[in-house]
């Protein structure tokens, strides 16, 4: 008889923050969960985002039955419009995460999919899985954890989580199933990590609520709060600050406005019909009665926020008496540009109240002593800590030893891996190759990392051009030398001594009937020779070589 | 009769962390404070680092009458070179602040400059000012700040400080001596901004060590420890820890080696004489003997710490049994690049101790309860926070608000503004024009912004090189196109269109007799509508014409 199996196949979401998505298999059929962008850095130049590889999924393409979606934050429903174009399955989330992948299919021309709407409690069945949807708490709402039922055991996965025990719409994370299941026997945990280097627990969003009515109470001119725009709650508690100090809200920026329309129409944002008015008519109001609801908390160049910033938005220049609230935590690698941001805010006069202040913020996600709660509940019997850095991992494998999971009992797994799960065995089985998947203007994937490293290149030292035309085995004129980005172009004794050896260069080639590959490989070899020593640059050297 | 006044000219460090300058001028007379270099950020591609802007300083040259530093880090001293290639005063500085400004000139050809060594309570005369050295705490050694007597008043200048009571060589801050000035009455305070958004105190030197000795009683294998080369305090502690544990300590990189050689030979490093080997004597030791002072705290690509979890290092290659201590903040913008190295290390089986224990780091500059005890002790009448950003100098003045100086007399200035102090008023009169100076390779300030434009630009989208070749007024062949960082040339129908389109341009223009310089223009401006049209990317284009 075949052993019993499942594959665990993590295709995104490890050793990095961002594009969520994993394959759980079971004999002949599979299950997608999550499937999310990898934002860009400043090791991707000219990237808009990366995608997770589907190749494994597309191979695979007729036993996948279904894709899960636990929240609606880009890292993990960002790339689905992508996966959509090529496979046609239907797609289970909660409702307000099902209206944001709505929008984001309307961006791109996809099949229309199945969507099928669950509530958390909900029971579903796909293939050999029996999948629970458990409600937990982040920073976004309508979040959910997963309980897989399978022939050989029961498999957790958290999501992306908190345990809010104030959370603003009142539904706290359903600790209750999670213990019943534990009580019942988990197979696997697999639990996010992202904050699994944060000692103690993630306050509540409720502490923002003092917090935030204490700024609108003493703020005499107008209010703008930035935010990041999937977070409703955060919205939420804006809004009602704005109804009780009778401000109206103008909402700035593309995301934002869409993202507040959803959540509206769907029932998760409550207000009074006037409170919210347009860009055009705030010249009505005084500026102690308006608020200006905007994105750009990661100081995004082109953000609504940054504009402002910079003294180039359309509608609103920020000056003094403005007051500024940017209510997320700066995302690391940003910090440049948020301070960037704060910095010119400030100097045009604006009270700015940003990370520093420890009450303007709060996490989504668990820090370790929640961490420890959901290990506790659950008691799995294997782990697999998911989403986040190989810091965050292992931070989270040590806390679950700590927890007297056994070591042998965890995963520290890679993206690619094939994860075969028993009754009696968990182990790492041979893994499948993944590419990173650049998205990049109107490409999709076929930016490779050579095209990257000469971005690099380029930046950093710039690119030098030298033409050269050839006529009946002769050079007709000195090579032509032009460049870009690279400072040794202002040293005219360089380009003469250049010009000067090139010419010398080639014509010997050129005597010696060398085939233009070869003066091609000569020219860029000396170039590279008489830059370096001249510039101390090594720029990209390119040549075009042209027969008459 | 003439006004008695003080002119206060900041040349660099505010509206920055770095790049430290500034000018105090009386009737003809001048000195320089601090003269350091700007690290290269995300904004800057393949620039080394900026150095002040020396304009205003070499137009008035004859009135310089010596440079005074308070202390030897790169942001204080790494411009001096720069500045003696061009003038030649006296250098005011202790002694491992000479040593280390010593080893800078050595790297580049200047006038042998006099160096005069002082000591903290030194008093010395420089035309109209009589200078007093005031020793503070600060994460190098041999750290001053200055009370500067002048005809009008006495200023305080702290440098960059904190106060620790307990520090490893027991030298306290000189909290006499500012309290003496204080009483006598001091005109102005300018002082150290850093850390004015944080709260509290900046713990003691002394707490790492319980941490370090911790550590290295229940490490098995080698130890690294990252720390800043400049840093002596904490390689003091590194070495008496290895000494305790018997272990042998192995000095890699190279600003490393020299700052330990030059600290060693002034007397300011303390240890056994056999205690430092050579790296290429470590076989002779295990691992458990071993410890590995090293580069690359904020994870510097070409660093040994980089090196090494690259497991490209010529010496060491980390494991698992291996100890990481990388004992220094992330400055903001290098995040990324830091965690990548941990995340790397943690890969390679090695256990890392960072940022995130709080015990393995302290900072170097005074927390908001410092930076009150500094303003209370001095009771200054007009104040100017130095060193930071605008929202680091913004802190600052509210801080000394809070301490009831009136906002009237505190200034938060830009680099380059001229501001005038007399007995009974401060205040800008107007401004120096200053622009960034780039150190790129070999050139000093050749580099302009649009040089840096060019490069951002070329690493988002690429470059696009025609190359069109012109025989008797008709176009010879199609042009020639390449591309570097530009993914759009791999799609071979856009560059069809663009060869055709382009060809049949340049024929119509040829056809008109336009010029060269014309049919440049039309060449760009259609080679740019096509590409943004296929691919949504907008590369530099760039042309050549040569006419045969």
């Amino acid at each position: 008889m075949k052993e019993k199996k499942i594959r665990i196949i993590p295709i995104g979401g490890l050793h990095a923050i961002g594009g969520n998505m994993m394959a759980i298999e079971y004999d002949n059929e599979m299950i997608i969960i999550d499937c999310g962008i990898t934002f860009p850095n400043g090791e991707t130049p000219g990237i808009d985002f990366m995608i997770p590889d589907f190749s494994f999924v597309l191979e695979n393409k007729t036993r996948v039955k279904g894709i899960i979606i636990t929240h609606g934050h880009e890292d993990h429903i960002g790339a689905i419009p992508f996966l959509l174009q090529k496979i046609n399955v239907p797609v289970y989330a909660t409702k307000l995460t099902l209206g944001l992948v709505t929008s984001r299919l309307s961006e791109r021309p996809v099949n229309t999919p199945t969507f099928i709407e669950i509530e958390p409690r909900d029971v579903i069945h796909i293939g050999p899985f029996i999948i629970e949807f458990l409600r937990v708490n982040h920073s976004i709402i309508d979040g959910v954890g997963l309980a897989i039922k399978t022939p050989i055991g029961t498999i957790i996965h958290t999501g992306d989580y908190k345990i809010d025990y104030t959370p603003i719409d009142g539904n706290v994370a359903d600790l209750h199933r999670f213990a019943e299941y534990g009580q019942e026997g988990v197979l696997l945990l697999m639990s996010d990590s992202t904050n699994a280097t944060n000692p103690g627990y993630t306050p509540s969003e409720m502490i923002l609520k003092k917090k935030l009515l204490e700024i609108f109470a003493k703020s005499k001119g107008r209010i703008f709060v930035a935010s990041f725009a999937s977070n409703i709650h955060r919205i939420q508690q804006v809004l009602e600050a704005s109804q009780k100090y009778n401000r109206k809200v103008v909402i700035s920026g593309a995301t934002m406005q869409k993202n507040i329309e959803i959540a509206t129409e769907l029932g998760y944002l409550k207000y009074k019909k006037d409170l919210i008015i347009d860009a055009k008519d705030t010249d009505k109001y005084t500026h102690k009665k308006l608020v200006v609801l905007c994105t750009g908390s990661q100081g995004e160049p082109m953000s609504a926020l940054s504009r402002m910033a910079a003294g180039t938005h359309k509608h609103f220049r920020i000056g003094a008496g403005d007051t500024v609230i940017i209510t997320a935590s700066v995302i690391p690698g940003n910090e440049r540009m948020v301070y960037s941001v704060i910095n010119s805010l400030m100097q045009m006069g604006a009270d700015v109240f940003y990370e520093h202040d420890e009450e303007i913020h709060v996490s989504g996600h668990a820090s370790q002593e929640e961490l420890k709660l959901m290990i506790t509940l659950t008691q799995p019997r294997y782990f697999l800590p998911v989403h986040g850095e190989y810091r965050h991992l292992k931070a989270h494998a040590q806390l679950a030893e700590s927890l007297n999971i056994k070591p042998q009992n965890i995963i520290v797994a890679h993206n690619g891996d094939i994860l075969e799960l028993t009754p009696n065995r968990f182990e790492k089985k041979g893994n499948i190759p993944l590419s990173t998947v650049y998205v990049d203007g109107t490409y999709i994937g076929d930016t490779t990392d050579d095209i990257i490293a000469e971005r690099k290149t380029l930046a950093s030292d710039g690119v030098i051009v030298i033409s050269i035309v050839i006529g009946d085995g002769l050079l007709l004129y000195p090579p032509v030398i032009i460049s870009r980005g690279f400072i040794g172009i202002k040293n005219d004794r360089f380009i003469q001594v250049l010009q000067k050896e090139l010419s010398n260069t080639i014509e010997k080639q050129l005597l010696q009937n060398a085939s233009p590959e070869h003066v091609t490989v000569a020219v860029k070899k000396l170039a590279k020779m008489i830059t370096h020593r001249f510039t101390n640059n090594t720029p990209l050297i390119e040549t075009i070589i042209q027969e008459i």
